[in-house]
């Protein structure tokens, strides 16, 4: 069966006791998470969000950069005036370059992704510091509190970076 | 107190029970999930998405162009083989175009973001069909399943585009 498949079962169950269908579309708690798209990150249970609470944008490495047109969204159409960016330990980002993943594109795909950064990293407190600043200098975001983190997949515990 | 005080709170009650310390990187479900970052929406719940099972990539409208970093990378390097995406009701990115955001950043912000393609849509099901369509022709996208679905806000459902 197909994961589709499985998704829809599980959504009958979940819509069949749905509550919250009068949410607004602005999120309650005013703020943006930005997250690793890492299987073992539950963004909503681990950092405690309701459904209507926070905006969610995950990518691989939960980097910023890529995250800029989202975030400009959600400052700039939909009110949120904070930012939360998630890192983790054990991420994939930490296991390659842009050298070896174009290498293997071009080999197995025979396509050329040399215009592609993929935004690897070798130090998670480095990319989350990085990302922060990002954010922090870039003249498209908003003068708001912005605090780091890296999710520890062994421990389900955030550390604050600082 | 900030959300990220809030969240480092709801934090610590999710550690003091986590037991899911030894997941493996790679999704169990070996599929990848674009969704929007839409605050209603919580891809776990929704989903019956357990810690491990899925990536889950998230951005303003859950675009497909946007996410095609994190797809090769989750389908080259992590081994996912399905996609599926959710696109939903009453989606921030039906209210404005470029034009009226461009226009607003300068206004505001006084920079110039005519590089920016904010994607947005007038059509939910269009841009479903859209999304799709646009995986499923990109070269550098496995030639895997790919479903399309709509989340109904109002209702907690999912509805399959076709």
């Amino acid at each position: 069966m197909s994961v589709a498949k499985e998704v829809e079962a599980a959504n009958s169950r979940y819509a069949a006791s749905f509550t919250k269908g009068d949410l607004p579309l602005p999120p309650a708690r005013k703020v943006a998470i930005i997250a690793c798209m890492d299987a073992r990150l539950d963004t909503a249970r681990a950092l405690g969000l309701e459904e209507g609470d926070a905006h969610v944008i995950r990518n691989a490495g939960g980097r910023a950069t890529d995250a800029l047109r989202s975030i400009v969204i959600s400052q700039q159409l939909l009110g949120t005036r904070e930012i939360i960016i998630v890192h983790h330990t054990d991420c994939g980002m930490l296991t390659f370059t842009d050298d070896a993943i174009r290498t293997k594109v071009r080999t197995d795909l025979h396509q050329n992704v040399d215009h592609i950064a993929f935004l690897p990293f070798g130090d998670v407190k480095q990319s989350v510091l990085d990302d922060v600043k990002f954010l922090a200098d870039s003249p498209l975001v908003l003068d708001v509190p912005i605090t780091g983190y890296i999710y520890e997949v062994e421990t389900g515990k955030i550390v604050k970076v600082e």
